[in-house]
């Protein structure tokens, strides 16, 4: 929280108290219950893990939302929640009305909710959720750098070390390439910041759009694709260990699913002139990969390019980036997954006593993670479903609902119809406004964890 | 065809030469094939049952429709295809704009093509797909009356012989309620028809509205729930074999969703004091069960009620009635045994060495019929995605572009927006009414049937 006040000293703004105060405070809660839990046992069970996640996310948010009140910029609690947990889920979706009236230091801590949250991410999806067996992520285990079997600790240590240097040097590189085309140096971070997350945050209230530049729109589109890229790839490609990022089967379904789309969206938008050559790539390949990998920075309203496009955005919203990334949503190994085992499937029907194996990566995939991926793209239409019942009941029209609960549980940002690309979830009311928190936090922990703690079997014994 | 034909004549209707022509045509045509097919072994193999399945609906449609075209009452051919294709799929989806001027015959053609799809599809559910191993149906193998074990032959004989007689017996019963409700004689065979094929086209443009009777639109409820029973169920209570109808998992499920959502329409309609409790109750459980065995019947605009319920309609259009009935959707079964694994796989997850079967009818399922059943899931929300691109592509909005896809797949007939239950399919481009055409077959034949034979392993070898 403290680290945004030499902006505001800079820039003059009246929140460096605040965000001395809060943070203070929050670090002595912390450090109170630090001190009060350090005689317990260090090493985590699975159980615990479980818990240790999903209040960990949780409590941050609580914590994270108080600044803005305290400051007054976002008066009501429930909005600087939305705001804070959608920032630490790297949703980006935002109650804002007018961005650029927010003091530096509070905006660069809404920024940072975001890259914090995708630090967190990295290390979640790559070192403690194969272990816990979540939703296909065993799949990584076997290519984490390091990997020691015995106990979460210092594996996730190790793990997290290597990881994190990874994700710094993107956002420094991403940082000096912004500035080169022209960013202010307070603006290159927290777009770096907000890039490296897949969190969409921007510090203006046009996102990206309020930036003409061209140069500016293609580092963007780069480091979105990067951030939405398994990190272990990166490790490898850093490593010289090209074959094993290039031979990835997840990294090339994604590659071609971006393609494809990206096709589709040009020679749509060509059909209709929407733009010169160089705009219509541009904005389609920026508007593709900003959902597709769900950062949700906007250049372009695609609601105005027609219905096909709003439908296919809106499915675009379930896509998600790699696992291993920042990116949310189902997750291209898992459609990756699904796509082949549905193959597979009417396969087996033509020759029943056949035994078909789906192959991932040269290797095998194991029939229970294929159950245990399956049951995940159950939950999540489950979850999506129960969402959208909530919502309409809350008083959203029909797209509005689907549009934001597809964005929330996907941690995109922007949707369809009244939560659109140029809209935000000012308008939501209050009870919406946590249920779609709760949406984000289920969504960014791979609804399993979340899930898992609400089920009686997890509490017994 | 020429079944109709006393009915022109009574009500001197100007249809009998183009019955009597079209009739004797297309059992011209079908002589022929017979003669030159005759030769060939009569057992057939898979690969063959998929083909005779597909391609026989298809040609029942293509044939169906000359009537409509000849006698002029539905000059374009696509649009008589359409509602052609919509009767033998039970869909009940319909593009006539003055239902009431057409001649009484051809209504007769229509309301039958219904009730022969009916027909085929108990025969086909019960006795044909579980052989060729389709989406779980399996299950039902060991619950049909008589199964002979070797070939399909004598088996679709006898398993067809003992469901027809149930299914002309509920038609008959029903059409002598009908009568004592005060409809005539005409009405009451062509609605006991289409509702024991949950197929939902009325000789009515206001549909069931029409009749302001409670004893009638109660009659249809019963029927419409019987018709989206497994038809094996009635066959064991009509032989008194009360135990195994009502501890029937699939039934009590079925029974179950019905309570549930009829009770949450009721709490919603009353809070907005929609009418007196028993017209609140007879709409709410008449559009439920209508929609949930994918009839279509419509006593009461559900679109007025609020966006609440349009979601909720919206959804029902995926549930679908019982595996064995008429009904069609994704069918009960299948959300159970969906629901079933999804909290299992949530306990092996806590528990990953435990070995926690499903459940189903007493009896364990197997992993691949769950396999199968997931990616029946898989493909039909693919099916549903694929031809929403499609239709908005054509150019419907959104909402209407979801509803008329999920309407054709779930063989339901109304839906939201642009083809909500007051509204019909007409205004939809042609292009758009072959897509749902096709929509409609591939849900009927649940997804696979047809599939299989797009795949390129299916003409292998």
């Amino acid at each position: 929280m403290m680290l945004g006040i030499p902006f505001s000293l800079y820039y003059g703004d009246n929140d460096v108290t605040v965000l001395l105060g809060c943070g203070l405070g929050t670090s002595l809660v912390g450090t109170i219950i630090f001190l009060l839990t350090r005689d317990h046992e260090k090493d985590l069970r699975k159980r615990e893990g479980y818990i240790v996640v999903s209040i960990g996310w949780l409590v941050m948010s609580l914590f994270g939302a108080i600044p803005f009140v305290v400051h007054g910029s976002i008066p009501s609690y429930t909005d600087a929640f939305f705001e804070t947990m959608s920032g630490f889920t790297t949703t980006g979706a935002s109650i804002l009305n007018d961005i650029e009236s927010m003091p530096h230091g509070l905006l660069f801590w809404r920024s940072m909710t975001q890259w914090l949250g995708g630090m967190g991410m990295i290390v979640l999806s790559i070192a403690i959720l194969p272990i816990l067996g979540i939703g296909g992520m065993q799949l990584f285990v076997a290519e984490v750098p390091g990997p020691t079997k015995d106990k979460i600790h210092p594996r996730v240590r190790e793990t997290a070390k290597r990881l994190w240097g990874i994700y710094l040097l993107f956002t420094i590189v991403e940082t000096g390439l912004l500035l080169l085309g022209g960013m202010n140096l307070f603006d290159a971070i927290n777009h770096s910041f907000t890039t490296m997350a897949t969190g969409g945050f921007s510090t203006k209230q046009a996102s990206i759009a309020a930036y003409d530049s061209p140069f500016i729109h293609y580092v963007m589109i780069l480091f979105m694709f990067i951030a939405g890229t398994n990190f272990t790839l990166h490790y490898h490609l850093l490593h010289r260990n090209f074959k094993s990022a290039f031979e990835n089967d997840e990294f090339r379904f994604y590659l071609k699913i971006i393609g494809v789309v990206v096709l589709i969206v040009i020679a749509g938008l060509l059909l209709e002139e929407y733009a010169g050559f160089e705009k219509t790539f541009r904005d389609a390949l920026f508007q593709v990969v900003s959902i597709v990998t769900t950062t949700g920075y906007v250049t372009a309203d695609y609601e105005l390019w027609g219905t096909f496009f709003q439908v296919l955005f809106f499915l675009l919203l379930f896509t998600g980036g790699c696992a291993g990334s920042t990116g949310g949503g189902i997750k291209m190994v898992r459609h990756y997954i699904l796509i082949k085992n549905s193959i597979i499937e009417l396969k087996r029907l033509i020759h029943p006593r056949a035994v078909i194996p789906v192959r991932f990566n040269q290797g095998t995939v194991a029939t229970d993670i294929i159950t245990n991926v399956l049951a995940f793209f159950l939950f999540y239409i489950f979850v999506f479903v129960a969402g959208t019942l909530i919502m309409s009941l809350i008083g959203l029209d029909f797209l509005t609902a689907v549009g934001a609960t597809a964005t929330s549980i996907g941690n995109v940002g922007p949707a369809i119809a009244g939560v659109g690309p140029t809209l935000n979830f000012a308008n939501i009311p209050d009870l919406g406004k946590w249920v779609l928190s709760f949406l984000m936090l289920m969504g960014r922990l791979e609804l399993f964890t979340v899930l898992i703690i609400f089920s009686p079997a997890f509490w017994q014994k």
